[in-house]
C-alpha cells in the first residue's frame, strides 16, 4: 500500500511540475552524461595523491588551497580565489597507551582534537570503566580524581548516520564531563563502526574555565580488549602518553569559485564541501569526495551552457576543528544575493534520499527535482533539509533555502577520521551517481526563476 | 560427472575402511560434540586478552609460556613443561616514512624483521620503483647506490594461500637483493591483501656477508599512493626512519603437553601450533587460533577416554623469526617414538581440504579419515601433506607421516602480521569447525594401530 502511494505521488509530481518550469538545460540528459563523469575521481585522486592529509591551520592545508585554486582555474571556473582568515591551531604529538597491569600490552590510541598533554613521561593511573556516557554522567563529582576515565558505547552502522548523533557525544562532551569530575585523563571507544586498529580522531571541546585533560580514542578492537580485562575483575592501570600542542593563531582560508549565471537578479546557489581533513588519513572521504562531487557537477552544468543563476563553489577551510571556514564565509558574504545552499560532506557512497527546505511557493520545484532524481534510485525523505556544516552560518545569516542530497552512510563511520580514509575506499560508480544527482539538482535549480525567498525565521 | 565419481569414491571408502579399524571412540559422535566446543575460543580469548602480542625472545613471550603451562595444566594435560633455548633477538624501534618531494606526506610503514637501522635521523634518498621483484632482480648491479628501492607486486587473496608463495618473496629476499645491488634501503608493498593503513611485518633474511639495510613494508593504500606519485613522472624523494636493534641472545622456549595413550609401543601423534606472535597484533590469528584448535581437539579426545596412541601438543616458540622452537624440538626429540605430525597455523577460518602423506599400507586409514570429514564439509585434496613450519624439523628428523587440515586462507593475508590481527577477527563457528575436524582426525588416528612407518626418504 505504502509503495503504491509513493509511486502515485511521483507520477503526480511529474505531471504537475513539468509545464511549470522553463529550462536552458535538459536535466535528464545532463544526468545521463554525469553518470559517465571522470572529473570527480580525477579531483579526489589528485588531492589525495598530490597533497594527502591537510589539517586546518597547517602548511599542508595551505598547499591544498594552492592546489584547489589551480584545479578550479584549470576546470574553467570564474573568480577563483582564496579568502584567508586566522584560527587557533592544535597539533598532534606522540601518542601511546599501554596497560601496565594486570595484563601488560600496548593499545592503539590517538589524541582527540583539543586534547591536553600528559607531558613527555606520560601519565600512569588506574582506569575507571563506564559502559556508556550516561554512566560517566552519573559518576559522583570528584570520584574520578587522579584517574583515567574509559567510556565505551555501542555505536553501530546506520544508513543515515544517525548513530553518530547517538554515540558521538562520548567524544564531543565526554572529555569535558570527565574533566569536571576531576579525571586526570579520558580514553573513549572510538566513535566508529569498524574493527581495525585505527582509532578515530575528531574534535572534542572543553567549556570555558575547564582545563583540557588528555583525551584519546582507542581503536574498537583495543576498547573491546580493555573491556575484557575489566570483565576479569582486577583493577586496570594504564600509562597514557599524549603530547599535543596548541601552536596559536595560524593562517587558514576558504577557496571560492563561480559559474556565473545569466541573470544576476536571481539569487545564487552556494554549494559547499570542505578542503581540510584530519591529519591521520588522506582526506579522500572526508571531504575530498565532497569537493570532487560538487565541482564535477558544476562542471557538467558549465559544459551544458550558461544557466540563469550563478553557482558558487565553497571549498571551505578548517571544518574539522570548529567550522572556521564556514563561519568566515557566512560573515564575509552575508550581504551577497544567495538563494539556496547545499553541501556534500558524507563520503562518496551513493545518494539515496533527497530532502528540501524550500518556501511553500516552490513546491513544484521540489516535485520536479524529486521526479528527476528517480532514475539514479533516489527517493524523497520527509525530514527538513538543513545543509552541511560549512553552510550553517550562511543559511542562518541569509535565511536560505536548502536541498540535501543524503548519502548512504552505512560504511562512513568505518573510515571517518581514521588513517584508513584513503582513495581506495572510493567506489567510482557510486561517486558518479553522486555527480549525476548533483548535476540534476543544479541544472534544474540554476535554471529556475522560482522565488526561493524563505519566510522569516520564527 | 566429476561430482558423481567423487561421491562414489567416498561411499566406497566408507565400506572398505569401516571394518578394517578398531576404535575406542566414535569419531562422528566426537565430531558432533566438538561442533559445540567452547574451549578453543576460551584459549584464544584468554591469550589475546591476558598476554596479547608475544614476540619471540621478549618478556611477553616468556609470560605467554607461563600462561600456556598454567592453561594446559588446568585443562588436565600431562607432562606439561617449558623446554627453553636461547635465540638471537631483533626488536622494532621508531618507524616513519615521509615523501619529501614532489608531494610531501606521511606514509604508513613498518620495519621487516632483521631490518637494518637508518639511525635516529633517518635516511633521505631518491626512490627507485620496481613494479615486481623480477624488475628488481633485473636492475644492473650498482644502479641502486645510495637509493631506496621500492618493490611492488600484485598479491591477491587465494583460498589455499598460494599467493603468499608467489608474492611473498618481495619480502623474503627483496631486501637481500637490493642490498647486494648497493641500495641504501628498501621499502616493499606489504605482502598482504587488505586495504587498511596497517603494514604487514614479517622476517626478511640477509645472506652471510651482506650487511642488512633498512627494510620496511608500506601499507597497501600507501604503496598505491606512492605508485600514483611515480605515475606523475617526477623524481620521488623519501625520508625513511627505522631504528630496530639486535639485542643479542635471549631466552625463548617451547611448551609441551601430553595426552598419554594406552599403548606406548604405538608411535605418538605430535600436534603443533606456535605460541609466539609478531609484535604488532595480539596474535589471535597467527597463531593463537592454532594453539586453541589443537588443544581444544585434544581435550575433546581426552574427555572421550584414553586412546591407544599418545598425543603430544607442541606450542612452539619463536616460529615467526626463524623456526627456533620447531628446530629445538626436532633436535631434542628426534629419538622419541613419533608416528605422525600435524600443525594448525593458518588462522581460524574453516578447514576445507584434507591431505595425507601416509605409508601405502595406511590407505584405509586415509579413506576412513576422508569419509569422516565429509559432514563438516571437508574434501580430500591431491597434494602430498607436508605439515606446518614447527613440525618440519621433526618430520625430517623422524621421517614422519603427516596429515594436513587445510584452512580457508581467503582473508588470512588481510590480517597476517598486522596490528589488525585481533580476537574480533575470529568467527566462533568456523573456529568450532576446525576443532571438530581436528577431533575427528585425532580420534581416528590415535585409536588406530595401523603401521605409520614411512618408507625411507629418497
Amino acid at each position: 500500500m505504502r509503495k503504491k502511494s509513493i509511486l502515485l505521488a511521483g507520477a503526480t509530481a511529474l505531471f504537475l511540475s513539468t509545464p511549470a518550469l522553463a529550462y536552458n538545460h535538459d536535466p535528464l540528459a545532463l544526468q545521463a552524461k554525469a553518470l559517465q563523469d571522470d572529473v570527480a575521481y580525477d579531483i579526489v585522486e589528485g588531492l589525495t595523491t598530490e597533497i594527502g592529509a591537510r589539517q586546518a591551520g597547517t602548511e599542508a592545508e595551505a598547499r591544498a588551497r594552492d592546489w584547489a585554486v589551480a584545479k578550479l582555474n584549470t576546470l574553467g571556473f570564474s573568480n577563483v580565489r582564496s579568502e584567508p582568515y586566522m584560527m587557533p591551531t592544535w597539533i598532534r604529538g606522540k601518542e601511546t597507551a599501554a596497560v601496565i597491569s594486570p595484563f601488560p600490552q600496548q593499545l592503539a590510541v590517538t589524541a582527540l582534537g583539543n586534547s591536553g598533554s600528559t607531558g613527555d613521561k606520560g601519565l600512569s593511573a588506574e582506569v575507571v570503566y563506564f559502559a556508556t556516557l550516561a554512566d560517566l554522567v552519573a559518576a559522583p563529582e570528584g570520584s574520578l580524581s587522579g584517574k583515567i576515565a574509559f567510556v565505551s558505547h555501542a555505536m553501530k552502522p546506520t544508513q543515515d548516520g544517525s548513530s553518530y548523533g547517538a554515540f558521538g557525544p562520548a567524544r564531543f562532551v565526554g572529555p569535558n564531563i570527565a574533566a569536571k569530575k576531576g579525571a586526570a585523563a579520558i580514553i573513549i571507544r572510538s566513535a566508529g563502526t569498524d574493527y581495525h586498529r585505527n582509532p578515530h580522531t575528531g574534535n572534542t571541546n572543553f567549556e570555558k574555565g575547564v582545563t583540557p585533560i588528555p583525551a584519546g580514542a582507542l581503536s574498537i578492537p583495543d576498547a573491546e580488549n580493555l573491556e575484557r580485562m575489566f570483565a576479569r575483575g582486577k583493577p586496570v592501570k594504564l600509562n597514557l602518553l599524549l603530547t599535543p600542542q596548541n601552536i596559536g593563531q595560524q593562517p587558514s582560508g576558504n577557496v571560492i569559485a563561480e559559474l556565473p549565471g545569466s541573470d544576476p537578479s536571481l539569487g545564487m546557489i552556494v554549494i559547499a564541501c570542505h578542503l581540510d581533513s584530519w591529519d591521520l588519513g588522506t582526506g579522500a572521504i572526508d571531504d575530498g569526495a565532497g569537493c570532487a562531487i560538487i565541482t564535477a557537477a558544476a562542471k557538467q552544468v558549465m559544459a551544458a551552457g550558461q544557466a540563469k543563476r550563478t553557482i558558487r563553489l565553497l571549498w571551505a577551510g578548517a571544518e574539522e576543528v570548529g567550522l572556521w571556514g564556514g563561519n568566515a564565509y557566512g560573515e564575509a558574504h552575508k550581504g551577497d544575493n544567495h538563494a539556496l545552499a547545499m553541501e556534500s560532506d558524507f563520503g562518496a557512497d551513493r545518494v539515496w534520499r533527497v530532502e528540501f527546505n524550500l518556501p511553500e511557493g516552490a513546491s513544484a520545484l521540489a516535485d520536479q527535482v524529486t521526479t528527476a532524481l528517480q532514475p539514479p534510485g533516489i527517493g524523497r525523505g520527509q525530514q527538513k533539509a538543513s545543509g552541511g556544516a560549512d553552510v550553517q552560518a550562511i543559511i542562518k545569516n541569509g535565511n536560505l533555502a536548502v536541498i540535501d542530497l543524503q548519502q548512504d552512510g552505512t560504511r562512513y563511520f568505518d573510515l571517518h577520521h581514521t588513517p584508513d580514509e584513503t582513495l581506495d575506499k572510493i567506489d567510482p560508480e557510486q561517486l558518479r551517481q553522486n555527480v549525476a544527482a548533483w548535476t540534476t539538482v543544479l541544472s534544474i535549480v540554476a535554471n529556475s526563476d522560482a522565488d526561493l525567498t524563505m519566510a522569516p525565521a520564527e
